[in-house]
């Protein structure tokens, strides 16, 4: 009745770094500089003029030339923010000026306001400062010098400065195609009441909003529980346009009668490359190949799917993203409260919540679980705590190895 | 010709406290799960009965009598998760139980398939573990306990567990109404190119993506540079219906002929609450109220406009939507790299970049800027660092206050 199943020496680690192998950059697109938060620039993005373009004023004030002692001088003029009127200042001239105003020429310096005596069509400099207030063309960044490095997350403030630049449709990488496939024959919707002996069904609002943090809408689908009925839904999937990138299935990763994941994936097409990892919870993990897209079969309990999702596909993600260091590396933290479990063969994986602590120092608080069937430690959990094989006790002040969560809530 | 102002003794984090009281949580709403990722959930959600509700597998495997020696069992009846098949074994009996099932009694024990050997019809078990391998009910939460604190930001895992017990409408703040303005007649957009004197107007890509961040999408707005028109192009604002939350406007805080940013807001009935800050960059801020709404003008340069953004606008933004502790906390890092700049009167805000170290340490770089006009610097700028009046010089390894910046890209 039991299928059989390759049992192999796979590390969590070992399955991230080969995740990150798989799955090179994709494409690049470019997309309006207002929705382009979030994503990942993909050629670097150099001045292509001097920053400032030409000598601004920094203060509201008076322009004088610098070799004029005054204190009196004549306004001929009055410079607002966005006027071009060069002129040459004679001794005894002063043109009034506004921040971020053009200097009318070179070889100024700007008084402030606030130090002189203002009649109108004659100024009094009351107090002369050696600070010139010009923010001088360049000042910023010269013409050809890298503003936003190729591999950079466009923050909010990147993208303020290629709006600055007229850099208005960067290139960015796009974002990958996902279905997700919930199966489970006790699964009921969330908004349902489950009969006895189900229960309902909490993954894909986990992995929709989990998938949402990296701004993609996956297609989801419940598929039917008869397996040939589950391949004829699946047909779509198969002949779609473009193709799918990422096929993450929940539940049926086990190896009983009824778990047809793996062969599901098989019939699709998809190439098994592991089937089990070395952890707990998420040992019963299916990770498969078809071309460049991959699959993922996650076991259906909400913890192992809460440690899948960080360990594994996340790794695909920032991997498909281009992101210049992939698999993520491990923090470190010092451990709040004790962790005691029971010693194994395997590699643990602790649902936890990680903050600064009061001098600086990452501090982390382990949650407890029973079962990997456990949800509440996914209330607060922001992070996963990495336990060695045969750990049996940890002590608070112990450092310990983590993974941020990301989405980071 | 200029506008007389209250020169004040507002530090920022008086200013932060201040706006913090002004800010009560925003009404509450309810969503749907699939869009709830981020909000700030607004009642505490308890366990309506036991979860799991009954007892159920841990395994594939058989589950027979605690008092039944065994070895040799009849396969009574296959449960796959979701059954319902109540029965009282009998000695010599077993039933065949997937993981997640529901046990099909009470005082029973699965032993999992591979300490079985299997005839179909009957089993022998080879190997007699201690432990049950039941995950029994309410092992994760009681009927009644609590699953999600109001005040939680509802992460992908609380979404999950509220999932999980049908509570599929969180009750949540709603999202505050924004409107964003921006004045400057040195001004383009960015997709258009600067005649001399002129600039890219990239303070409304950094407001926009700013608030994508925080799911806020403004409405954004150039107000002519005549005042009378500006008056009349703010007459919407004044019977929008609902009333508008948060007014930014950026540029014309200052206290030149042409910024007329004070003007506009008490004419449209606001309330100047105060105008100038201790702080550099972003000393010319001013903030005003009228009823609930408040307003904020932002000095024009982008780096104050960052460090406004993050130390002002997102305290509201906190405050409105409920979080437990507002204004946030300063963090203590590690400076990595010296800082040198001219002591004054005023607390300085410096771009700097968080991360954390080898040993769990946060560690912040500052970053380079000559000006407040400066853009560089918000390329990769995930933090402020907030120096003390009078600073002169920090060394490397000198502990210092920063503020990650949100969003955290």
């Amino acid at each position: 009745m039991t299928q059989p199943c390759a049992v192999t020496d796979w590390t969590a680690e070992a399955v991230r770094r080969h995740i990150a192998a798989l799955c090179p950059a994709l494409e690049a697109e470019t997309v309006p500089l207002a929705t382009a938060a979030g994503r990942r620039l993909r050629q670097t993005v150099l001045a292509p003029e001097d920053q400032p373009a030409f000598d601004r004023s920094a203060m509201d004030g008076f322009a004088i030339r610098q070799d004029d002692p005054g204190p009196r001088f004549r306004v001929v003029d009055c410079l607002r923010a966005g006027d071009w009127r060069p002129r040459t200042l004679q001794r005894g001239e002063a043109v009034a000026i506004a921040t971020g105003a053009a200097l009318p020429g070179p070889n100024l310096q700007v008084v402030p306001r606030e130090y002189v005596e203002d009649r109108g069509d004659h100024i009094t400099v009351r107090h002369r400062p050696t600070e010139s207030f010009i923010r001088p063309r360049g000042q910023d960044a010269r013409a050809g010098s890298v503003l936003v490095p190729a591999g950079t997350a466009l923050s909010p403030g990147a993208l303020a400065l290629l709006a600055s630049v007229g850099h208005v449709h960067p290139l960015v990488t796009r974002r990958p195609r996902v279905w997700h496939l919930v199966t489970g024959n006790e699964l009921v919707d969330p908004a349902e009441t489950p009969g006895p002996g189900q229960i309902r069904d909490s993954n894909s609002t986990l992995v929709r909003t989990f998938l949402a943090g990296w701004d993609v809408v996956p297609h989801q689908l419940r598929l039917p529980e008869d397996e040939q009925a589950a391949r004829t839904a699946l047909q779509p999937l198969q002949s779609s346009a473009p193709p799918v990138d990422l096929l993450l299935l929940s539940g049926g990763a086990s190896v009983g009668p009824h778990d047809f994941t793996r062969r599901l994936l098989e019939h699709c097409g998809f190439e098994i490359l592991l089937h089990k990892v070395r952890t707990r919870p998420g040992r019963p993990l299916i990770v498969a190949r078809r071309g460049q897209a991959l699959a993922f079969g996650l076991p259906g309990n909400p913890l192992a799917h809460f440690v899948c999702l960080q360990l594994y596909v996340r790794t695909a993600l920032l991997a498909w993203d281009g992101a210049p260091v992939v698999p993520e590396p491990w923090q470190i933290a010092l451990l709040q409260q004790p962790v005691q479990t029971e010693p194994g063969p395997y590699e643990v994986f602790w649902p936890a919540r990680w903050e600064i602590g009061r001098r600086g120092q990452i501090e982390l608080v382990p949650l407890p679980w029973q079962s990997s069937g456990d949800l509440t430690p996914l209330a607060t959990a922001n992070a996963l705590l990495r336990l060695p094989p045969q750990t049996a006790q940890l002590d608070p002040g112990t450092e310990v190895e983590f993974l941020p969560a990301s989405p980071s809530l």
